[in-house]
C-alpha cells in the first residue's frame, strides 16, 4: 500500500496551506500548459487520480462532463472535496491496487500523483484497460530531474546556483522530507515513463518538461530557479487499440 | 552552416583515436540498444546522418540492405569511409540544410549527430517526408543532461560526486571545448525533441535514457559515473502518415 502522507496532520497542514491548495487550478502554474493537452470535457466520462480536494473534479464536472470520479487515498482531502460539491463520484482507493472498469472512461487525469505510486507501470496498464478507444489519459508528476538527486537543494558553485545531479538512472524510492518528514516517492526517468506507456498500448500525444514562462516569472521572480531544473513533467498519451 | 569541427585538424585526430572511432560500432557501448531499435535491415534503404567514418552503413550494407546512403559534412570523415569500401554512397552535405528525396527510405539513422543541429524541428519534417510510410527514423543525441549546463563537468559536493545542473530550459547553443575548443552544440530537452517528432507526424516507438548496464560497468568501472547522468538519449519513431 501507498504511504498516506496526505492524512499525517503535520502534512495536510502544510499541504492545505499551498497555493496551489488554497486557490485550486488558478494557483498551480502548470496549470494551463496541462489544460492545452485535455480535449473537451463536455459529454466526457472522467476520472482524476489523486484528485486530492476535488479542484480539477469541479472544472470537469462545470465543464459539462458526463460523470466524474474522483479518486484519492486520503480521507481528508475527500472530505473537503465532497464538501465543496458538485455532481462528482468521490472514492476512496490506493493507485498501488487501484482498478477501475473496463472502457469506463473518456478521459483519465492526474496531477502530481504518479511519483507516490512504486509501479507505473501497473497504472499505465490499468488506466489503458480502462479508457474507451481513443480515450486520453493526461497527467502531471515530479520532473525526475527532482525527484533523482541523493541530496536534492539548489547548491552554490562559483557564483552559480546549480541543482546537484546524481543516481538519475538509479530508479526507485526516494524519501525526502517536504511539509513532513519522510515523504517516500518514487523515482523513475522520462524514458521509463514513455517507455511504461507505449507497452501499455499509448500514443504518445504530448511530453512538456513544464517552466514558468516569462510573464510568470515577472510576477513571481523567484521561479526564474526553476528554468534551471524543471519541477514538472507533463504528459499526454492517447488509448489507439484494444 | 553548421560547424564542421570534425574537419579541424586538433579535433579530427583526437575523434580518430576515440575507441568508437577506432573500433566501430563494437566501441560504442550505446550500440547494442540502439540496434534493438532498429527494424531488420535487409532489403531495406537505409540513410546515415552523420555517418562519419561509416561504420554503421557497413554494417546495413553487410545485413542486406537494399541501398545505403552515408551523408556527413566533414571529407576527412567521408575519405576515410569511402577508403573502407562496401556497397554505400557517401555524399557530403549539411543536416541543417539536407534535403533528402521523397519517400525514398525504410530506415534513416543516425549517431550523436542531431546536437550539432541548430533547427531540430526542421530536420525532422525533412526525415519524415523522406521516409516511406512506416518507415523508421532511429538516432541517439547526446543526452539533454549532458548538453544542459553552463559549465559542463562532475564536482564534488559533501563526498559525493554530482553533474552541476542549470540551464535546463534554456535551450540554445552551447560552447564547449571537447577534443578542440569552442566546439558548438545546441542543448534542447527531451520534451522539445519528441515534441519535433510528435509535429513531424511520428509515432514515437522508442525512448531510452541510455547508461552502461552492470556487465559494462564491471568491465569498465569508471563508467558508473553515467548512471548519475546518462550520456545518451535514444529515439526510435515511425513514420504513420502522410
Amino acid at each position: 500500500m501507498a504511504q498516506n502522507i496526505y492524512d499525517q496532520d503535520d502534512f495536510f497542514a502544510g499541504y492545505s496551506a499551498l497555493r496551489r491548495s488554497r486557490e485550486g487550478l488558478a494557483g498551480a502554474p502548470e496549470w494551463p500548459s496541462l489544460r492545452a493537452m485535455l480535449p473537451p470535457m463536455a459529454g466526457r466520462r472522467v476520472a482524476d487520480l489523486g484528485c486530492g480536494f476535488g479542484w480539477f473534479c469541479r472544472v470537469a464536472a462545470e465543464a459539462g462532463a458526463a460523470s466524474v470520479l474522483g479518486i484519492d487515498l486520503s480521507e481528508k482531502m475527500l472530505a473537503k472535496a465532497r464538501e465543496a460539491g458538485g455532481n462528482i463520484v468521490y472514492e476512496r482507493a490506493d493507485l498501488e491496487t487501484l482498478v477501475l472498469p473496463e472502457a469506463a472512461f473518456d478521459v483519465v487525469y492526474s496531477s502530481l500523483a504518479v511519483h507516490y505510486v512504486a509501479d507505473f507501470s501497473r497504472l499505465a496498464r490499468m488506466v489503458a484497460v480502462s479508457l474507451a478507444p481513443g480515450g486520453r489519459f493526461v497527467f502531471s508528476m515530479e520532473h525526475p530531474l527532482y525527484t533523482a538527486p541523493t541530496a536534492p537543494g539548489w547548491i552554490e558553485r562559483e557564483g552559480r546556483r546549480v541543482w546537484p545531479l546524481d543516481a538519475y538512472l538509479a530508479e526507485g524510492e526516494r524519501r525526502t522530507d517536504w511539509l513532513a518528514k519522510g515523504v517516500i516517492k518514487y523515482h523513475r526517468g522520462i524514458g521509463t515513463v514513455v517507455s511504461a506507456l507505449l507497452a501499455a498500448g499509448f500514443a504518445l500525444t504530448h511530453l512538456v518538461e513544464w517552466g514558468p514562462d516569462a510573464a510568470q516569472i515577472a510576477a513571481h521572480p523567484e521561479w526564474a530557479a526553476e528554468l534551471d531544473r524543471p519541477p514538472f513533467l507533463l504528459v499526454g498519451a492517447a488509448r489507439t487499440f484494444r
